[in-house]
């Protein structure tokens, strides 16, 4: 259920592995569709109208709307089909509240339709109410990817907004880098061995080590000079601002 | 002068190409010997008494140090050779208050003693105030990579800029997300595959096209869980609010 970002290479992933995939949920039709025929599934975007003959039900569906298409699944014989959600940021135990076997299925990744992910290199964190599932559910991951682990709602929640910390918001200085550069005619590029090597770094050494730049160095007349060219665009500018703050401390 | 990570690295990979390195600089004794013993060159640690019969000077000490070094040797006999500093955040224009051939020579990158730069793919940006130190600058760049830019001083404050966000920012989310982990007894080799695919996506579109998570998604309710948690840790939390903001906007 879901054929967004995750639901549609998860969804692939499982075909390509042999898996049969019954049927690919999603409330837009044309989603549903597309990822439906990839996979040889049929495409449903009706919840009541999915199939109870599954032996795992996968939400992949955006986090605000899991709680609702959980309460939909219990209404039917699915209440006691093992169902997990891919979600890092929503805990299991509210899906305790409705059915019999449920868990989670979180692979700890950024997927963007366009770009085909390498599974292999994916840490997959598995969660189930029951021995059993979680067995099943370690085998699947085990398929997957050799980076498996068992990880309870709150690990898997501390986990998520670390995540959001080194992917989201990372991604969001790379967007004002390339925001400053477009608007000052200098090409991105010149930045990406850059950023390619902020990242490398990460191998030698933890990345409190790894920190270099003005604000470290205590370079007053630079950072002052940054301010100064920021003023241009104030939204960028209290970011920068609490962040020089952090790093200096 | 100045045996710093840029100023050791850079040192070390003039020596390897076959340039005569007479000296090193730095106020630390022991800085200056051990880079000038690795690369066959005379520590000093007084300006004044630094050679005079060199082609090239470099400045690579930090920014705020950079006017009172060019002022120094400018009492010399120095103040007519060629003299760059590798500084992206300072100008060179200031330089020529003090000096007939000044520029930059600014490798964009980050540095660190302890890891070996692969210099072949760090772009260096080159500017000079006379077409014959130019050339002089851009031969020498183009020995040690192929990414070689010639930059005014306008745009290399932008690039600098830019490449704070990219840079030291983002690892300084590398830091939270690790400090995070650490806090709550997680592993932060869970989170590499993220950081690695967040900076391998740059490759396939822009990041503002790349981008994912709750604030895109708008997942109200994790956003919520992740600022509850984080009132924990209250300097991030204000980060992440204006982040939040700025991400969904």
């Amino acid at each position: 259920m879901g054929a967004g970002n995750v639901g549609f290479h998860l969804g692939i992933k499982l075909h390509e592995m042999g898996v049969e995939v019954l049927e690919v949920f999603s409330r837009t039709k044309v989603k549903a569709k597309n990822l439906a025929i990839k996979i040889d599934a049929k495409p449903r975007s009706k919840l009541k109208k999915i199939t109870t003959k599954a032996d795992l039900y996968i939400i992949a569906v955006k986090d605000d709307a899991i709680a609702s298409v959980v309460q939909k699944l219990a209404k039917t014989a699915i209440k006691n089909k093992l169902v997990v959600h891919t979600s890092g940021g929503t805990n299991t135990a509210m899906m305790g509240e409705w059915l019999t076997n449920f868990g989670s299925f979180y692979p700890l990744q950024t997927f963007s339709i366009s770009k085909q992910p390498n599974w292999e290199t994916i840490p997959i964190c598995v969660d189930a109410n029951t021995k059993k599932s979680r067995k099943t559910l370690l085998k699947l991951a085990k398929k997957i990817t050799t980076k498996v682990y068992e990880i309870n709602d709150e690990q898997r929640a501390i986990l998520h907004i670390a995540a959001v910390f080194v992917n989201n918001f990372s991604n969001h200085l790379f967007h004002i880098g390339a925001t400053i550069c477009e608007k000052e005619n200098l090409d991105f590029e010149i930045l990406k061995p850059l950023i390619q090597e902020t990242v490398d770094k990460l191998k030698s050494g933890n990345p409190n080590e790894m920190q270099t730049g003005p604000a470290l160095r205590k370079d007053q007349k630079t950072i002052t000079t940054h301010l100064n060219y920021l003023e241009k665009y104030n939204k960028i500018k209290k970011l920068r601002i609490l962040f020089c703050v952090s790093c200096v401390k």
